[in-house]
């Protein structure tokens, strides 16, 4: 493996098949083809006929992540590619990567090695200018926020409770608590407030979960950016703001279309954050997938207790999508981490620390076969493997009666990851439901995936929860479902619980209500909606050669 | 002109040419169009061979702008749609709207009527991401230049002469003063910093005069960020972040095709603002029009002493082109305004005040004359002008001697502006140089422009101002050109003395060294450089129909 090109090399070297030439072998129609360049494109919904077929939608889930990296997006691309080759219509459904982090540190989200989707650099920056209109639109709102206070204020908005937050696609910590408005009266009311990462706004998930352009104006509107003076939530409509968002929106809501290294067809649309949102690729990016793949395969963001649990009871729910079929991706090096090795000790073979940390993968699977799928393992082989710890692997799967296949797919692609198809095309009799009705309540919600999915016994509430909590039912917005935003390096709030620890207690710190996501956010820790940039950044070795090409992206 | 239909109506009615077929029109390689959809198109300068041809190029300036409008782009696309159907092979080369200010109040940049650039919506709103870009790479060197500092400083650059800004194409008051890094050790340095509007920003004015990608790259390397603890001058090429920055701006370098009403081709690329910057398209969108056409229209901000004297002294010179013709816009409604007249009062006639506004326009003409061009002055037609008024401007021209031609674009389109076109081909000796020598010393090049230009009787500069000059001649800037930043209201620095003023003082109060893009910035005022909302923002009458058109937008 480290003698292969880099990523960046070998998406260079690649021939790309034009984007007409892809969207004919997915069957979309040409008029429907808003095309950005030779390699990229955008799918006008509007011009799409009605649904004819239905494809099986494969979630595509991880175990708890480790600081070594599993390799989630590069299995999903290698089996897409996989796929392909056994004559099977298959079609990728991704998210798509922030820029902000490819300036800070390696790796994107558009796979490795030789299961990449390309064109990467575009893909990795700027790409088709979606995230760049969410940016724009967020910060277009805040801007009309403090006008209309700056101006009069006639909706009697409190300065104070302003909770709309500005965005960039940049890691920038200095902007996470800022003090705006300085200078005297003619610049506007001071506040205190923040920016958080672009893919960590509210519109991000609202791009992510629309099904149309009116219903992305609805969800637009039904932004909640503060609180008046007495208290009353104030909304993106009551600021007459959301046909102008809507407007700033209008082209970002089409799915984005690019390939695979193996000309798969992937649409690559929208990225939400997984622990403050849902963490999955659009709902229409999916839709549009399903309407023309056999089979699609789609991510959802950190283990499958986050992002899994999230997109079957957020995204699922929302767009009433049956999830057909489940891959854990798993990593022998993982789950010698969730067994007590260190990370830099990951190389040399440690059968009982493997043993010791299976106890992760294993809470996964039962996890997702309470929503009623079947998943199937994907083990993503490193050099570092021993014969001795995947005879190991193969023997634990035996045992619990979990299908598990090797998977080669960095060095080779949809050819390393072909038994891990032929398993997956074995198992796709399953019968999604989400987990928990709303209805019950946020509190209800809250306390199934708890004791459900993170085996706590049971939740509780700060302070400022508490309070949150009424606000929520005094507002009429508890029968919204719940994005807990917890670590994602354990089962519970606490990221040096590693493996599967149970009868833990879940603190609930904060609940914001999201109300044009349509979700309540739980926080059940510190968050982080802004990232850093390290010591030494990608951006110092960010160049373009002389040819105009980007180097040392990765 | 009131039972016109809206300019976004009369856009959204016309029916637009396959963006390829305009390339075809203007000899541009089709293997060099980057589509964005149908309509838009970035073309590929690399892909371009060696210029054959070389155009006329004529500047289209105007008088002392005034609260009225006069319609200087407008009169640019009817111009040009005149003189294509005289059987002339004429382009465009415009500069792109600013976004934030669409949302703010009426008008774009993208002409009016029946003589705009489309498709107007997508021109006004994202286009192809050119803002975004410079947003991205201005905010990603503010998070790299924070970033160091946090992160243990070995540059030693003091935290309180940092003068890197970062931007938002948004108009939002609230971030002109702020302070950033707030919230402890782990949240970077606190900071007292502000955003400018992208336009005002530096990478803006950087991206209008790079004549390659290398050459972007290395004036983006010699961007001043600030100093050190010794004052001395610390680049973003110090920072090792010009390589990413040069990434994040490759596409953006490729100037935007897209078409006037009349089908002619039309470049739209980058939007510098007037004040702070030079104020005109890029130099590589004029460079690519005169490739390919004969005649090619491009516009400088502000009236002639402004916008114009930067064309020439900036722009025209680091790209080394000469100028054929000027064209200087007016009308009537202005002349009367600096004339004395109350804007709401500007529909009676009033022939005196005609009279005495007209040193306005007589002193933009002379001024021209001193750049070695013949203008042609384009009197811009409106309902309220009288015969009497008319009468009095031909009077007034052929005393004058200089030709002068009615337009009636906005409503007419380029059958409006046919008799312009015909006196402006016979207009086209000019034979164009600046007018200073930036090698003797900025002094002598403010002293030029001063008093040659804004006719003042001398130069005095303030404390801050006699500083930085001392700090430029040290570091070596003397000799780069200057922009002079001044109220674009008056020839003095006063904005109320209209008319043709003389005998004033220019006050410097600061200069601001523009090391990437090149020149010395003397601030002669108050310059905003982030504009605010109105009590009622364009932003609330913007909509999407049940279509997806955008309506509201102007």
């Amino acid at each position: 493996m480290t003698t292969q090109p880099s990523d960046v090399e070998i998406a260079q070297a690649h021939k790309l098949q034009p984007i007409s030439l892809i969207a004919a072998k997915a069957g979309i129609p040409q008029e429907a083809l808003i095309a950005y360049g030779t390699t990229k494109a955008k799918v006008d919904i509007t011009k799409l006929g009605p649904s004819e077929g239905q494809g099986k939608l494969i979630l595509v889930t991880g175990v708890s992540p480790t600081p070594a990296g599993e390799g989630k997006s590069t299995v999903l691309i290698g089996l897409t590619d996989a796929l392909d080759r056994l004559g099977k219509k298959a079609i990728v459904a991704l998210r798509e990567p922030s820029q902000g982090p490819v300036m800070g540190i390696k790796g994107g989200a558009a796979g490795g090695g030789y299961s990449q989707i390309v064109p990467m650099e575009d893909i990795n920056l700027h790409f088709t200018g979606d995230f760049h209109a969410i940016t724009a639109a967020t910060n277009t709102l805040a801007a009309l926020v403090d006008n209309h206070i700056h101006q009069g204020n006639h909706l009697n908005i409190d300065p104070r409770r302003v909770t709309w937050q500005r965005c960039e696609d940049v890691n920038d910590r200095s902007l996470r608590k800022v003090v705006t408005g300085l200078g005297g009266p003619a610049h506007g009311v001071p506040a205190e407030t923040g920016f958080t990462i672009t893919a960590a706004s509210e519109i991000m998930a609202i791009l992510c979960l629309a099904t149309s352009l009116q219903d992305l104006k609805r969800r637009l509107g039904d932004i909640t950016i503060g609180y008046t003076f007495d208290q009353e939530p104030v909304t993106a409509r009551d600021l007459e703001a959301d046909g102008a968002l809507t407007a700033l929106m209008r082209d970002a809501i089409n799915p984005n279309l690019v390939q695979t290294l193996g000309g798969v067809p992937a649409f690559v649309h929208g990225g939400p954050f997984a622990n403050i949102a849902h963490g999955c690729n659009s709902l229409l990016a999916t839709t549009t997938a399903l309407q023309f793949g056999d089979y699609v395969l789609s991510e959802a963001g950190f283990g499958a207790d986050l992002g899994g649990e999230k997109f079957l009871d957020i995204k699922a729910r929302f767009g009433h999508l049956d999830v057909a079929g489940a891959v854990v991706v798993v990593t022998i090096r993982s789950q010698k981490y969730n067994g007590g090795v260190a990370k830099q000790d990951l190389d040399v073979e440690d059968l009982d620390a493997l043993r010791a940390g299976l106890g992760n993968l294993e809470r996964h699977v039962e996890n997702l076969r309470q929503f009623g799928l079947s998943p199937v393992v994907a083990l993503n082989l490193f050099p570092s493997d021993t014969a001795d710890e995947r005879e190991l692997m193969s023997e634990w799967a035996d045992f619990f009666g979990v299908p598990l296949a090797e998977v080669r797919v960095f060095g080779e692609g949809g050819e390393g990851a072909l038994e891990l198809a032929e398993l997956v095309l074995e198992h796709l009799d399953g019968d999604s439901h989400p987990l928990y009705d709303p209805a019950k309540g946020v509190e209800a919600s809250i306390e199934k995936i708890a004791t459900s999915i993170y085996r706590a016994a049971r939740v509780e509430y700060g302070a400022k929860a508490k309070k949150d909590l009424a606000y929520i039912k005094a507002n009429g917005w508890d029968t919204l479902p719940v994005v807990i935003s917890k670590t994602q390096y354990s089962f519970s709030d606490d990221p040096h619980e590693l493996g599967a620890p149970s009868g833990h207690v879940l603190h609930v710190r904060e609940l914001l209500p999201r109300t044009g996501a349509g979700f309540i956010v739980a926080l059940t820790g510190d968050v982080m909606t802004m990232p850093g940039l390290p010591k030494k950044p990608t951006a110092n070795a960010i160049d373009v050669n002389e040819n105009g090409n980007i180097t040392g992206l990765f």
